[in-house]
């Protein structure tokens, strides 16, 4: 035991609890009831999947049949059938050729992105990508570069005038990792510069604010200089695209040889995980490379089963796609109908302004008060200082929910 | 699309798959049936329990009630009274003061090294650490020194001789993260030098050998220079302390005010997920900070329960945790007596020496043959370039079964 003061290794701990709190910036974690009396519009259960019966029973039946765990790597035992399944079926959904399963969204992105680029490589990272793209960006030990936020002309600037690839001796001492230097150099069309593995990183829906990503500028920005191009369709999946395929079935990038797609089980299928979507010869790259699919044991079986049955509903409802989007888009009219700042949903994420944070956080607990559960962000988490509620909206949300839910918002709306 | 190869930003991955191929390095996944016909000594079902009728029902019964999904970060509406259950309960079997349950011990043990460290830190990890602790360290941006493995005095020495911390000023102009600077320079008991945040890093047991970090000393070392340490027990809990209660207890340390543990639920408890255990302030401090804590979507209920379920069956059987370390000493004394060369377990895991990768990869082919699953490592695997067998022996297996499979490995062995 530490024996005095100075031998506290967490005082530390207490000085940046104590400033949190001086900020006013401490978050606490209060648990939910399984039947709550609040209109949810904070989750990102996009379809009104998680809690369908057929999702659910689905998630039982694969626990009793397969196990509560998938008890090891999916390169060891942790692979079932029911996992081959998801993603045969999640390719053939998406338009990719092949698909790999994750533990979550978030262990998907480090993937893509860490197995997808290293030492030598450069990464453009939209300027409001999410906190799993930006760890995998620190993890891939790429020289990263933060792009100005859905600029595709920016994207251009960035790869025409990137360095040249360091040399790769300096990279030969390193341990064998999952990516390794590209050889030779050569040099692509139009360009005299040496070839250099390059990835530009976006979100396809942008989690806070909702807003889409210029796919189709972004996709003809990374062909002009040979560049790969990762997509985290987490908002986009189940939402966007031809009955929920995806942002970038939408904008014409399904089954592209130079995109890579990452997907969340956890939003519009009601479930966990994560997935990786592109052509074969990446998800095989993934298999022997990625260091969160080898190291991390297979998905539940529970969650697999109910993705899967969520994917199923959906192929057969392909309306739900559509109903998410209008409920955004109803949401998001009688708002700024009445006045409120708000950003037009590309998918089913609506934000809106809030004058200050502690205005905020005032009117998030007042729609509380009022019935309904809304997100709130405010600075640190939102890098450009603007403090907003974030209301997501679902497939399942009547007309005369959208309604009244609108009505407590406008009517809790802290006056600027 | 690109219009000549020279445009297919992922040519390097044919490549890299050719040099796989050649070095006869190429990983494979097959996906596994329900019920597979194969004696499992491959999994990380330590209390065989994954597949435990309690433990399934809870998880279906989980979806049900609380749906399939959580729906969002802990944060938002992730965050449900089952996960609160589960976390006292963690908390309390284990001895600590809290817990804070993650979507995969992945998660948190990136979550634990990040938060606690930080830029200025120094972070001492194993040289035989698990990958997900490797990943935390990268991510750090700490200084990382790896310390040779399982030598608390090599710990000693490098705490001893550790640079001072850099100046404060070089950090400060950061973008705000979970870890930041610790504010003034006091000087420790016993040390000139300026006080700097300090974390030392190990397994409990290690996950290939099965052997055990020496926690004791390890613990004592960190008081001596006041560093916190870091214990990933993802193979001791469930398996060694009193009735399963995980390596730190059983080493003295439960409870310790310097000592922060991570568990997964994907092992002992056969579910999946992960957990971090310490002192409340540490807890309360990865709640604000732990970038896979509040960018993650919370575990799913399913996975929730069964871990829950697993717990309590845990409690109530507690001759579990010493059934599964006598099925791998069973089986290490036949293996050994038969001449194999063998690490001596201190959990449940036995790891058995091949001559080479050839001869290791054919000899669990052979296993499989004679209807036994086993584990398979071989470079680059294995830092050491040693490969071997890894088998896992669990609570449920029958002298019968451990006889039966250790007669097979011996059968099937390489005559080196
Ligand atoms: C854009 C984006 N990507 C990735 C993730 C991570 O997915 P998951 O929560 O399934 O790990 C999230 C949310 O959590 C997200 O909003
Ligand atoms: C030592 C160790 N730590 C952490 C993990 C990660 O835990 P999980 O698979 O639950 O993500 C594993 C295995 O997967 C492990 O062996």
């Amino acid at each position: 035991m530490p024996q005095d003061r100075h031998d506290d290794p967490f005082e530390w701990i207490d000085e940046e609890s104590e400033r949190r709190s001086r900020a006013g910036l401490v978050r606490t974690i209060k648990p939910r009831p399984a039947d709550s009396p609040l209109l949810d519009l904070a989750g990102n259960d996009y379809l009104g999947l998680a809690r369908h019966p057929e999702v659910t029973a689905a998630a039982g039946a694969a626990a009793a049949r397969w196990g509560a765990g998938s008890t090891g790597s999916r390169l060891v035992t942790g692979h079932t059938e029911l996992h081959a399944a998801l993603e045969a079926e999640l390719a053939a959904f998406c338009g990719f050729e092949a698909a790999l399963v994750f533990s979550s969204g978030y262990a998907a992105n480090l993937a893509a992105v860490t197995a997808l680029s290293g030492r030598d490589a450069l990464v453009l990272s939209d300027a409001v990508n999410h906190a799993s793209l930006i760890d995998g960006c620190r993890l891939s030990r790429a020289e990263v570069a933060v792009v100005p936020h859905a600029d595709p002309e920016a994207v251009r600037k960035a790869l025409e005038t990137a360095s040249p690839a360091p040399e790769a001796a300096e990279t030969a001492a390193e341990t064998p990792r999952g990516s390794e230097t590209p050889r030779g150099s050569e040099t692509p069309r139009g360009s005299m510069r040496p070839r250099r593995r390059a990835l530009v990183v976006t979100d396809s829906v942008f989690s806070v604010d909702g807003n889409a990503a210029p796919l189709p500028g972004l996709a003809a920005a990374c062909r002009a200089y040979g560049a790969a191009l990762v997509i985290d369709d987490a908002h986009g999946f189940g939402v966007l695209g031809d009955g929920g395929r995806g942002a970038p079935q939408g904008a014409g990038l399904a089954g592209a040889p130079d995109v890579v797609v990452t997907v969340t089980l956890s939003k519009a299928l009601g479930s966990q995980g994560g997935a990786v979507l592109g052509p074969a010869r990446v998800i095989e790259h993934l298999v022997n490379s990625a260091r969160t699919f080898i190291f991390d044991t297979g998905l539940n079986p529970a969650a697999v089963g109910a993705a899967l049955a969520s994917l199923r509903l959906l192929r057969r409802e392909p309306e739900r796609a559509a109903r998410a989007r209008a409920a955004a888009t109803g949401l998001y009219e009688r708002l700024t109908a009445a006045g409120l700042s708000a950003v037009r949903p590309d998918a089913s994420v609506v934000s809106v302004r809030a004058p200050s944070p502690e205005q905020a956080v005032q009117w998030a607990a007042d729609c509380r008060a009022a019935g309904l559960a809304v997100g709130c962000f405010r600075p640190p988490s939102v890098p450009d200082g603007i403090s907003r509620l974030r209301l997501t909206a679902r497939a399942d949300l009547t007309d005369q929910q959208i309604e009244e839910a609108a009505d407590a918002i406008v009517r809790t709306a802290p006056t600027a």
